[in-house]
């Protein structure tokens, strides 16, 4: 009879108790929560701070009580690991009820215990009015003081999935929000130019925002929360909301003597193993080297939590069977009314790697055109320029995002290629999509490219260049060319380009533009077969470089 | 310069046309159609009929004046091929404007020829309120009857995805409709108690149906067509809509001695060329081998015809360079509220293959169960019983159905099996998803089922059985088990299972079940662990039996 003792009682501590229960009906297994419940729904929390779940119940998913019934499991929750003895294989347990201290031996370790949300020493961050979201309690403060106080203005530093997730929620709630974010951009996993749709959006519902602006004090003032910022700008807030991130939770293992990785989580191999043969690590503090990149990197997702738990449990109880294979990072978030996602790497961080790559950015719409309620679709797509093995997807878009990435990320995550994208034979009928999905779509053009059929330019480069080198060339109607162009263009639609050629100059570069990159393509395909040498299409069209510039 | 001649201007011929124009600027192309219109959404057709669709133009996506001008393609409308000369390479051209004829060379000619409706020589069939839903003149016949006559009373004989688009059409313009079908099911690409969804589904919407019947004889009676049954049975209606299946276009390609393909579509290579080295032929009327099965098929599906023509087109200017390998036939249609959808075989096509399988259905939810919205979704896998390599998969569910076939297409598109199925890893936010997605829990369920973890049994064989052989065991609580149950079923919910052991007996076959199949799998694991010898689980749990069998 093997003892389990698992360290943090959510995601991937629970799903690895459960999954050992099954496998092994023999086993002794005891679970460690410090905190009050396990097996809550951390990634619900957000939409109960904002009332969208309306049942608090609903959030805690298992009790100690369940967990027992169903899976004679041993759950002791306000119960924290402040030891790890690896010498003696046993953990020292501080009972939080009792206020004691106890030891328990181990065959096995487990530890999942998450990451913390991070709060710099600002000034001022300790006021009563600044909440971190982690956990069930950190809600259940944030609706009392809400219920209180009645807050009527809130800022959310930090603009990541989960800053952009509360403020949706307090936006939702009624209240003015302003967003404060260091980067130059909302939702740091996609590249600029896809945040800038978010952007546009988040104008839209009246949602303020600071980027390149961090907090340098938080200053009470009676009521008010008063924000200085870095940029010397002041803002005032009711409550406010820090989402800057996270830090893996690894006091406990680094005071063991157990190796940490380069970035910081507890380095594992593929087994989950650390650098003690008998402590096991996963979840939200586990560094892996990633499937791109082969440099630790920790997963701070639900999904992979899961998944890891379930092969690492298969693991205990078989032996080292199973691989773990390293996370992809599949993440997506609801942001008001429309979908953001991302998968693999973003080209900011192919650059910073000094991976080659390309990247292409395609516009589609969630069905068929004719049929109603198609909605626009925007992907971009990193990959090899050579054999076009995928690095990265990132979509937004109104519909069928969700969708849309899972495919990118089932090829992805199976080491496929844009030509993998291309024969995606997804299912098709009006309501759901085209004869041609955006996703084969962005593989098409992805492989236009890599085969040369088309060359294509960025809005970033055409944008720093000096216009009066080059003949820009919009190919868009006249009407669309009235309504807003590039600085220089000169517009001769598509279907004129065959009669109008000798407006065309061969000495010069040709940079070619039209909506959102398809008919500039076609055009593209006239020229460079009637001998233009220099001829490139601008990825995404006006509408990204629109929105990338504005 | 090499001219190419089309045959056909929908999806295959006008996507190959395209393609060609786009990579060889020079080619002479010339496409013949002999209807009216080319590239029209033939998809779009029962939703135009329904009005869903408001314009009719929105179902015409290019003229023959857009094709001339975007792409210098030559388009010849109402120009009907009537033979081929495969040693002088010509065809043969029945202006059907002029009602003249004439004759046309070609380098190269490309058939994309479709398929037409079935209408076998019932008595009555010609009767002017039957009709068929093919092309564009199809659709405004009906619905000038509709103008002309007010049907209020629609039949519709075959229940594919056209019949059941069409009844739901018809439906929402008000009329009753009624569904005769051959088979014991509608949606022939599902397994019987997948449609059994349906079925339930319909009854919900006053959509009256016919089963194992069929139509023998129209007989018009004044105002009404008195439909006569197979079985007897007489319905009236004002209208019929025929869609019992189609027949691929092949008269013109056999009358020019090119060879067909054993189930009668017209045989091609992997780079779609026919029998003739100077004639290719894609979409409905071509057959190849499906990549499962290796036999002869037709694929009479939108997407794989647009995948064809562009592969072909790159074959056709560029040389033999890519290979086409066969459709795994992803099919979807809305029905009312619900989605339905398939990909790669039926459990009863591997049946009839002799292709060893094992099936299993796992009931989920389209997102978390906390976050509002998340609706029921069946996902039926087959694979293969020693590698698990996936075979097909069906859907029924109300949101995200085209989402996860789509998961799961693009792993049996790419040979891959439920070990693939597990590590998706898919975009988790509540309002998409669950940490571990249905499809994942799909390829977890199928895993422990080759795994030895835990057996199944299907609803059929349990219907079957002697039920007092064996001890049928119902996990669910008391309440549930008050409300319906297998007969003879004794109740020991799963939390007490580990207390009662002493009231299951180890020497009969223990059949557990319980709401979907998930308690019943966590019991089976206890027993099994607990010297229980014969354990089975009833795959999809009572949900599924109580629709296959009521
Ligand atoms: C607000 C929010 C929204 C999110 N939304 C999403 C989303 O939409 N999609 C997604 O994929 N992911 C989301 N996540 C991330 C996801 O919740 C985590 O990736 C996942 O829960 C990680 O699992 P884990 O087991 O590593 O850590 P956790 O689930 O955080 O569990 C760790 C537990 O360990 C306990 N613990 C720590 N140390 C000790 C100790 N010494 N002794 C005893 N107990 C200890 C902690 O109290 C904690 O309960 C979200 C997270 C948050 C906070
Ligand atoms: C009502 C309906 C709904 C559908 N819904 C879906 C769906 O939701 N999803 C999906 O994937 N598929 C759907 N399909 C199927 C899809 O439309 C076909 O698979 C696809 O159009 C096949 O392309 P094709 O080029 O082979 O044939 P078609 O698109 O049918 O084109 C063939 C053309 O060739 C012409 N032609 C034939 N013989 C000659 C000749 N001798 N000379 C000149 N012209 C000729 C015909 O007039 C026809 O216009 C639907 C089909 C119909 C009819
Ligand atoms: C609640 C919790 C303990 C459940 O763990 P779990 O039992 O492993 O997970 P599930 O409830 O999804 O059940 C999965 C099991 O049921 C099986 N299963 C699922 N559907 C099934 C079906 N229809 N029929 C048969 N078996 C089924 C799966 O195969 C799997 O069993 P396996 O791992 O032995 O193969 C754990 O997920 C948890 O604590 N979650 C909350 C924390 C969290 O994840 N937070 C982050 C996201 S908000
Ligand atoms: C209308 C029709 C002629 C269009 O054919 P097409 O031009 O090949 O197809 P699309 O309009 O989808 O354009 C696809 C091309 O644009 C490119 N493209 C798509 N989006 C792009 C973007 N954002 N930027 C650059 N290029 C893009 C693709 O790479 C592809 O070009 P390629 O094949 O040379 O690689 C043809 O699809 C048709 O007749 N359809 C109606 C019939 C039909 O399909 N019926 C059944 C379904 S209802």
């Amino acid at each position: 009879m093997t003892k389990y003792l698992i360290v943090g009682g959510v995601a991937g501590g629970a799903t690895t108790a459960a999954r050992l229960r099954r496998i092994d009906e023999s086993a002794e297994i005891i679970m460690f929560e410090r905190g009050e419940y396990i097996s809550y729904a951390n990634c619900g929390l957000p939409y109960y701070v904002g009332g969208i779940i309306a049942e608090r119940e609903k959030l805690i998913l298992q009790t100690p009580g369940s967990f027992k019934a169903r899976l004679n499991v041993e759950v002791r929750v306000k119960n924290e690991v402040i030891g790890i003895d690896t010498k003696n294989k046993s953990i020292e347990v501080k009972d939080l009820i009792n206020n004691t201290s106890y030891t328990e031996t181990y065959d096995k370790l487990i530890v999942s215990p998450g990451a913390e949300p991070i709060k710099p020493p600002i000034p001022g961050i300790k006021d009563e009015a600044i909440f971190t979201v982690r956990n069930v309690r950190d809600t259940d403060k944030i609706k009392s003081f809400y219920d209180e106080k009645k807050p009527k203005k809130a800022v959310v530093v930090g603009a990541g999935f989960i800053g952009l997730e509360m403020a949706e929620n307090l936006h939702h709630m009624g209240m003015m929000v302003t967003i404060v974010e260091m980067a130059d951009q909302v939702m740091t996993p996609l590249d600029y130019e896809m945040a800038a749709e978010v952007h546009m959006h988040l104008k839209t519902k009246n949602v303020e925002f600071y980027l390149n602006d961090g907090v340098s004090e938080f200053n009470r003032q009676g009521d008010k929360l008063n924000i200085h910022l870095q940029s010397g700008r002041k803002i005032d807030a009711d409550m406010v909301i820090l989402s800057i991130g996270v830090r893996p939770e690894t006091r406990l293992v680094k005071e063991a003597g157990i190796d940490l990785a380069p970035n910081g989580g507890i380095k594992v191999n593929e087994y989950l193993q650390t650098s003690n043969e008998h402590v096991y690590a996963l979840g939200d503090a586990m560094a892996f080297p990633h499937p791109i990149t082969g440099k630790y990197t920790n997963a701070y997702l639900a999904g992979p939590a899961n998944k890891q738990a379930r092969m690492l449990a298969d693991n205990l109880v078989n032996g080292h069977t199973k691989k773990y294979k390293g996370s992809i990072a599949t993440a997506i978030a609801k942001v008001f009314d429309i979908t953001v996602a991302s998968t693999g790497l973003a080209e900011k961080v192919l650059k910073k790697e000094g991976i080659k790559y390309i990247s292409n950015i395609t516009h589609g719409a969630s069905n068929a055109g004719y049929y109603p309620g198609a909605m626009p679709t925007t992907i971009k797509i990193m990959f090899d320029p050579e054999t076009g093995k995928l690095f990265g997807g990132q979509i937004i878009g109104y519909v069928g995002v969700d969708k849309r990435i899972d495919m990118i990320a089932t090829v992805l995550k199976n080491k496929g290629s844009i030509y993998d994208l291309q024969e995606i034979e997804h299912a098709y009928a009006p309501p759901f999509s085209s004869a041609k999905d955006p996703v084969n779509q962005a593989g098409f053009t992805a492989g236009n490219i890599i085969d040369g059929l088309v060359n294509i330019i960025h809005w970033d480069k055409l944008h720093q260049m000096d216009a009066s080198d080059n003949f820009i060339l919009d190919v868009r109607t006249p009407d669309e060319f009235e309504l807003g162009k590039i600085e220089g263009a000169v517009n001769i639609e598509v279907d004129k380009i065959r009669e109008r050629l000798d407006e065309i100059p061969k000495d010069k570069k040709i940079i070619i533009y039209c909506g959102v990159g398809l008919r500039g393509y076609f055009a593209a395909r006239i020229l460079m077969q009637r001998r233009y040498n220099d001829v490139v299409n601008l990825s995404g069209g006006y509408k990204t470089y629109e929105h990338a510039t504005c």
